[in-house]
């Protein structure tokens, strides 16, 4: 039987596992962060009428430039992240994950480096890898904050292409000051000022569930910041794969030279275009999630944890000794979380108000355990 | 304003324009090779029933190995491609540019390069830009067939470690005899002996629509043969954007190691799946097409044009002394058609019979013109 390894694979993958949470099937799955609320019925009947309409006309090429989900995007942008923006200035793809991929394509690969101050979303490193992007990991305070002064050194010692910055960070919770992501900026510039200088990635993929507004105000008159969003998790749309990113109109223009052309299906531009029209209700749930959020680090400081401050849909919670065994405590009581490998450390999402009883029931037997 | 030379992007990437077809609006439009028939009401009726149910867990993330889909496409290439294969040898992206992307991260990429022989598909060289393969052009007969011995020659010399062969060839037309397909496997493998060997994609986008047998059951006993596949055509599906590839289960394994996790959403499963039920029905739309493919060349070479062999759903045509003008004077008279730079030739899509009696009615013409 031929194995990987008798293929012809670049080295670099060599004895590498695909990227992905453990699927098991537990009646409590806080583990990978999606919106436990499924899409209201309404919704539900004008994903299905769109999707109608698009199926009629699918065996035409989708609208190879997205217009009219840009257009909407843009609009709820300008709605509700505090900067008027224009179709121009959105580009929209098949998850963030692939408007990362484009960004690193077009402004990273071979030759080229990324940072990204970890831990931190660990796609980030990985698409990277897969554009052939030179990966710089970048330092965090003890807390998990960006360490300013040490970030700045980093890039003035690395001078990377790209610099990701995560806000609210994944996994550990954490919105970035609007102040640190202007310092990473000037600094990366400024670390390639001979060239034409660096693009800094603000990934906002938790940007809704954040105490702070959002940092797109920033990319007014700074052409190489990208802000990056998706309709994962607030729009409770994991399945739909819809990433989007806001910047520079010419920003927008680079990615259409990497692009694949209609990567983008007309089934999803339509269940998008549906979903944008409920808005308004499935920011209702965000506000119950960042309610219930809030309550999972107060309970789980009253239980005696250590509790990153959380901007985002999922809290980070220990301090266990190894928490991978905390996180094995926790399965074998129903209850599924996520390992993401910080030391000591473990990520609940915040579920359902019924969900996250069960998981604080859960956590708090552990915690006599482990006390008695 | 920021323009994108203003911005650090790729140095190979400056100057270039983005990959796409001008987008007309013309009354006969035969220049993608779409299929002109809508999908039948029964299939769009199916599509809303299956996108519903998927609507109604969209909070969740998509099945990440798309399981389901895999083992349908799979049943369908056994039915009718020469070849049992099962769902471990089958995998499937956002269309087959996406899984050429995905071979390339794992099989080309930075310091490898990658064949192909031109005129072909066009996208092979720019996935290959995208995803820093080098890329070598290689030759072909007068009459668009591949020259087998120079082929040899030209794998010997430059060592590829992908060879793309496309068959039937976009845009020519002509579909590639398995001793052909056989002889370049072997070439390959050859050449990089004291590699891992080569991985040879044959690119059949446009395999239903041939006189010949699918190259499918060339893969068996050779884990470095790739075929690969798209709804886009046979199943009247551009707008879905669904590719898929048939393998060794080695090969299907390698590229998850740089595939984007959930990269097929759950919208795109569920319409795939319902388009895969009614597969008899779109088959004979595919035999529908073939006719009118074979009139079109029939007529087309009794009004005097040169003619190339085809076995896809769109024939190329000529000679024109400059094919520009040729595509103008048809554009004039309302029918869009491909200049795909090929010297003296045009590109046509298979229509409906109303579509083609309109594009023969205007190269009539213009063929007086000529000669007159």
């Amino acid at each position: 039987m031929t194995g990987i390894d008798d293929l012809p694979i670049r080295d670099e993958l060599r004895g590498k596992s695909p990227y992905g949470a453990p699927q098991l099937e537990v009646p409590v799955r806080l583990n990978t962060n999606e919106n436990p609320y499924p899409l209201p019925e309404p919704l539900v009947a004008r994903i299905a009428e769109r999707v109608t309409e698009a199926a009629r006309n699918l065996n035409r090429y989708p609208d190879r430039d997205a217009v009219e989900l840009r257009t909407e995007l843009a609009r709820y942008l300008s709605r509700t992240a505090g900067l008027e923006v224009g179709v121009a200035q959105v580009w929209a793809a098949n998850g963030s994950n692939e408007v990362l991929q484009q960004l690193l394509q077009t402004f990273g690969g071979p030759g080229r480096t990324a940072i990204g101050f970890e831990p931190s979303y660990s796609m980030h490193a990985l698409i990277s890898r897969g554009t052939g992007t030179g990966w710089i990991s970048g330092p965090r305070n003890a807390d998990f904050t960006i360490d300013v002064d040490a970030a700045r050194k980093a890039i003035a010692e690395h001078r990377p292409d790209v610099v990701f910055i995560t806000s609210p960070n994944n996994p550990t919770g954490t919105a970035v000051a609007a102040e640190t992501v202007l310092a990473l900026y000037e600094a990366a510039q400024a670390a390639r000022a001979e060239a034409a200088g660096a693009l800094v990635v603000v990934d906002e993929a938790y940007g809704e569930f954040s105490h702070r507004p959002s940092l797109l105000p920033l990319i007014e008159g700074r052409p190489r910041l990208v802000l990056s969003r998706t309709m994962s998790k607030a729009f409770g749309a994991a399945g739909l794969r819809l990433g989007y990113l806001a910047a520079d109109p010419a920003v927008v223009d680079a990615v259409q030279l990497v692009r694949l052309p209609y990567h983008l299906s007309a089934v999803t531009q339509a269940t998008a275009l549906a979903a944008l029209e409920h808005t308004d209700t499935l920011l209702g749930y965000v506000e119950a999630l960042k309610a219930e959020r809030d309550r999972l680090v107060r309970e789980l400081r009253t239980l005696g944890c250590e509790v990153t401050d959380s901007d985002a849909n999922f809290v980070q919670f220990g301090r266990f000794e190894d928490a991978h065994t905390a996180w094995q405590g926790l399965l074998d009581r129903g209850v599924l979380v996520r390992d993401n490998g910080v030391p000591g450390r473990l990520r609940v999402t915040a579920g359902t108000p019924a969900e996250n009883d069960a998981f604080l029931d859960a956590v708090r037997e552990l915690m006599k355990e482990k006390n008695a």
